[in-house]
C-alpha cells in the first residue's frame, strides 16, 4: 500500500510516496509558485501514484481545528499569494482520498518522536532554524495544537549585549527570536548568507546566544525530554556545542535534571532522520488519515 | 468518603478535607516551619480526619518521576531547610494511604480545567504571580510534566525600556520573569509591598508589561486555549485590562485566533475558583490516587 507525503514549504514542495513500513520510496521537489499552479501540479503527481491517503506538513500558520470553516487553510502567512489558501480542501477534492494536515514542524517532531531522536520518550520539541524559526511540540505522544498551534519563532528574547540591533528583523515583533536569529536575520546583519560565514565569525557567538535563550525558555515553558534542532542554519554543526554550553550557563543549575546537568550532548541534538523528518512526518500523518477513515 | 488535600507552600500549608463531589468541607492553615515539625503536624491533622487518600500540590521544584529514587521529593528549592525533602514518602508512610503529588500550579491548573475557567477546553495555563512566579500547564486534559515540570517563572524577558534594572532579582538568572515581576521584585524596586502601591503607581505599567511578555511567550510556546492569572499580585485587578491590552499589542495581529483578536477579556482571566484552585486541585489529585490504588 502506498501513502502520499507532502512537505509544503514557502520556497519548495517536497512530494514523497512511502509504504506501511514508514519508508519513503519515491520523491520529487517542485518550486512553490502560485497556489493554483502549484496545487494543480501536486495533485497531478500524486494522482499517478495511486496513493490511498495523503499527509501534509505545511508552512503556516495553518488552521488545524477540524470544526472550523477554514480547516486546513494556510491563514496569515506573509508568503505572497498564499494567504488564506485552502490547501487541504483543494487536495482532498482533487484526489478524493483521506487527507490529514499539521504544521511542517509538528510533522517533523512526530517523525523524530516515533522513529528518531526522541523515540521512546513522552515529549520532545523539534525546531527548524532557517528562513523562519518554527517548532513542533509533542506531549504525551501527540502534536500540540491548542488555540492554533505553537509559533515559537515569535517568542521574545533579550537583546544580547553586543548585538547592534535591539529589535531585529521581524515585520510583526520587536525582538522576537525569528527577527534576531533566522537565516535572513543573519544575512541582514552581516551582509552574507549564513553558509558563507566562516565558523570563527562573530555571527555564531550571537546566533548561539539567541538559540540558547530559546532552549532555556522552552525548558522553562514545557520541560521537553529532548530538544532537536534542524533546518538550514543548523547545518553549521559547530553551533551545537556552543548552544549546549550557553543553555547550561543560562539555566545556571536551576533545573535539577541529570539530562541537563550531566548529559547536554544527548539532550540538545540533531534530527536522527537528517533532513527527512518533515517528509517522514507527513507520511505518518497519511497513515493516520488512512487508519481513521 | 473523605479525601485529603494539601496545598504545600513556602510560607503556609493549607490542609483541606473534601468529598466525592469535589467540595471542600473543612480547612486549616499552618505556618511552614522545618520539614520535621511541619510534616508531623500535617500528618496528625489528616490522621484524625480518616481520609482515604491524599493529594499534594507542592511548591517546588518537585521530582514527579514515579520511577525515580527521589520521587515525591521537593528538590532544588531555595526555601531554607526544605531542599531534598521527601514530602510524599514521609506523608505516605505516616498516613498509610494512597498519595499523589504534583506542583501547586499544576494542581491549580487541573482544578480550573476540570471545574473552573477552562472547563470543556483541551488546554490551559494557570499562572501564580506572588512570592514567586510559577505556572501549571494542562494539555489534552493532563498536567504537563516532561523532563521535570514547567518552571515558567524563569523564562527570560526583555528589559522594558524605562526599567531601572536590566537583570532583576532572581539569584539564579539575569532577566528572568520572576526576577523582574514577582511580589518581592516589586517590593525591592519600589520599597513598598505590592498591595501598598496605589493603582496609578508607575509600578503597574512595568508589571503589566512583563506579564504581557509572559502571556505572549506562552501563546507562542504552546498555544493555550485559556490563560488564568492568580496569586497575590493578581489581586490587583486593575492589572488585567493592562495585561490584555499589552499582550494584544505585542502579538500585533500575528496569531489569527478570534479568542485573541476579538475576545481577550475571556482569554486572559481570573481563576473561576478564586483562591481555592490549589486546594481543589489537590483534592482532585487525592481522588485520582484513590481511583488508581
Amino acid at each position: 500500500m502506498e501513502f502520499g507525503a507532502l512537505e509544503a514549504g514557502g520556497t519548495k514542495m517536497v512530494l514523497s510516496v512511502g509504504n506501511e513500513h514508514n519508508k519513503l520510496t519515491e520523491q520529487t521537489i517542485i518550486a512553490t509558485e502560485t497556489p493554483e499552479k502549484t496545487l494543480a501540479e501536486i495533485a497531478v503527481w500524486f494522482r499517478e501514484k495511486r496513493i490511498v491517503s495523503l499527509g501534509i506538513g505545511s508552512f503556516g500558520p495553518v488552521d488545524l481545528k477540524k470544526e472550523s470553516p477554514t480547516y486546513g487553510y494556510i491563514t496569515s502567512t506573509p508568503k505572497t499569494g498564499w494567504k488564506n489558501t485552502p490547501i487541504l480542501p483543494v487536495l482532498k477534492n482533487e484526489l478524493d482520498i483521506p487527507v490529514m494536515i499539521d504544521t511542517d514542524v509538528n510533522a517533523a517532531a512526530l517523525a523524530e518522536w516515533k522513529m528518531g531522536a526522541a523515540k521512546g520518550l513522552e515529549s520532545c520539541v523539534y525546531v527548524t532554524v532557517g528562513t523562519g524559526i518554527g517548532a513542533g511540540l509533542i506531549i504525551g505522544g501527540k502534536p500540540v495544537h491548542g488555540l492554533i498551534h505553537p509559533e515559537m519563532g515569535h517568542m521574545l528574547v533579550r537583546q544580547v549585549s553586543n548585538d547592534q540591533t535591539s529589535v531585529g528583523f521581524c515585520p510583526y515583533h520587536a525582538g522576537c527570536l525569528e527577527g534576531m536569529a533566522s537565516g535572513p536575520a543573519i544575512e541582514k546583519r552581516w551582509g552574507r548568507k549564513a553558509y558563507d560565514l566562516p565558523p570563527d565569525h562573530e555571527a555564531w557567538e550571537l546566533e548561539s546566544s539567541y538559540l540558547a535563550q530559546m532552549c532555556m525558555n522552552m525548558i522553562c515553558a514545557f520541560s521537553p525530554e529532548k530538544i532537536i534542532l534542524g533546518g538550514g542554519v543548523m547545518q553549521q554543526k559547530h553551533l551545537f556545542p556552543m548552544i549546549r554550553r550557553k543553555t547550561g550557563m543560562l539555566l545556571n543549575g536551576y533545573i535539577q535534571a541529570k539530562e541537563i546537568l550531566e548529559d547536554m550532548d544527548s539532550y540538545i541534538v540533531e534530527p536522527a532522520l537528517g533532513t527527512s523528518s518533515g517528509a517522514v512526518g507527513a507520511l505518518l500523518l497519511a497513515r493516520q488519515a488512512y487508519e481513521e477513515s
